[in-house]
């Protein structure tokens, strides 16, 4: 098997974490690496993942973990991306691939490119895929089934424009053996779409379970109670991890800020529409809302199982 | 059987979809009624409730099917309560209990209270549960098992205060025979409590759906590819009846608007945070929202598995 297959002699995944971790799974269960080499900074973290026996080893200091790797992941948050680029740049073999998970990717090509010599292949890319929840065990292999995964490859990084694409076939070719879809676009386009469908979703989520959290007139325990009117959806995804996330909206700025305002702009409207009794105008909104569910469930993003199957048929 | 421990000779559901149809499903599996009838003025929904085989009797004239019913359940859109309270008032029973399921409580004591005869005694409900789906098919037994259900019992309604504690009694214990748990309050409290867990989470579901899809720089079929990054939670919420929910907003104005201004608030405040790049704010406030949602899978109303069990662990 060959990497134009997806199948690469030596992989290191740098960050242990609820994606990294699930990356070794599939990884393992595709059969797509000889050798799986796993690097965390956090000493109980990379414990953990070898407890769980997710490799086949285990270093802590990235400049070795690097070592005779053709495929390196970085899997740690946007913030950190610059510190640990620099930290494994003398460790990299010529030609191997430098990619990365980053839910961002303008400021992780600023933040990498700088630091890497310039005979490796640096190819962002961005699982989107997740779950609230974070640390190694909370990884699984499936994670990334049917889910696309898009690559920002960058323009005239290089003078070999040959070397460059065969890299990034190897590298969808790898992400596709693991189970997901592949998209190509630009870093900025890729910040642009994942601040609707994901940037500003978790600030509203995150924003409304504050503002719950804070009332006089309504207690904490009575906001608990209630949840299932709607609300506990919002606090699953307000329970994401808050340094990645802090690290998304200080590195996509521009493109929330964006969508923030057109977001705020059309709830205003609605706010009106409450204020002066349209109902027609919530009655339209509501009503065309229900077609994009159906289309996302229709490709394949979603389950249509009610209530997440929360609740059993009977 | 009595109605002290909430089983009714005979109970009628007016409303067949789905949460008229799950009571039905409860009370059936509860043993709550001698004899069970539906009701529904949809000819089409009714004979699909009867083909389900929900109750024992299927009536669509609402005047007709509250003949010597004790419990009466209104299980319509909030802004048809008044006009199926009129069209029932002459059948009704002295003595009967009349309850409903709307999700604002003030507006509805409003409609049904002037068009209801005295010797009847009028006790609103809403059990705060439910799912994004809609019909008789949609409903199932288990919906309100460990949710909470308000009740919001008129003061000085009527003259004969026994009367009244041994009905709200009989209430109570026909929903905790069906799986509830019960809470008392009023209804100008209840609609302040559900305009946070509920009103507002819904209105900005619709709202950042509406958003979404009319964008120009990203399509609506990324939109709908990348909704994994969070965005497919709120098309879930965005999925829900809108008639009943139109209802909502326009029966719960105050409110909601007052809600929708505090979160509103938080929203620029966090906007600012972002402009001026004070990540430490941001990560106060994610840390902040993750405990609410420990306490709301500790307090049993929802489930730790992550992503809804959407994926399986391997």
């Amino acid at each position: 098997m060959s990497e134009a297959a997806g199948v690469f002699g030596r992989i290191t995944i740098i960050g242990a974490g609820l994606i990294g971790s699930s990356i070794a799974r599939a990884v393992r269960r595709a059969h797509a690496a000889d050798v799986l080499v796993l690097a965390d900074a956090q000493e109980a973290v990379l414990a953990e993942a070898k407890g769980l026996g997710l490799a086949d080893t285990y270093i802590s200091s990235v400049a070795e973990a690097v070592v005779d790797a053709d495929l390196i992941i970085l899997a740690v948050p946007v913030g950190a991306m610059a510190a640990v680029g620099a930290a494994m740049a003398s460790g990299l073999k010529a030609g191997a691939i430098i990619s990365d998970v980053g839910s961002v990717k303008a400021s992780v090509v600023k933040a990498l490119l700088p630091v890497l010599p310039d005979n490796v292949h640096l190819i962002p890319g961005h699982p989107v895929a997740g779950t609230e929840q974070s640390g190694p065990d909370a990884g699984f292999a499936s994670l990334f089934d049917d889910r696309w995964v898009i690559l920002t490859p960058l323009e005239d990084a290089d003078q070999n424009k040959d070397a460059d694409q065969s890299k990034l076939g190897a590298l969808s070719a790898f992400w596709t053996k693991l189970g997901s879809r592949v998209e190509i676009m630009t870093p900025e386009h890729h910040d642009l779409v994942l601040a609707i469908t994901s940037h500003v979703p978790h600030l509203i989520a995150y924003n409304i379970v504050g503002t719950a959290s804070d009332l006089e007139e309504v207690t904490r325990s009575e906001v608990i109670k209630y949840s299932a009117g709607g609300f506990r959806d919002f606090t699953r995804i307000a329970a994401s991890d808050p340094t990645m996330w802090r690290d998304v909206f200080l590195n996509n700025k521009d493109a929330v800020l964006e969508m923030l305002g057109r977001f705020s702009e059309d709830l205003t409207a609605l706010q009106r529409a409450i204020r002066w009794g349209d109902g027609d105008a919530l009655f339209e909104l509501f009503a065309r809302t229900r077609g994009i569910r159906r289309r996302i469930v229709d490709a394949g993003q979603d389950e249509a199982v009610a209530d997440f199957g929360r609740h059993h048929e009977d």
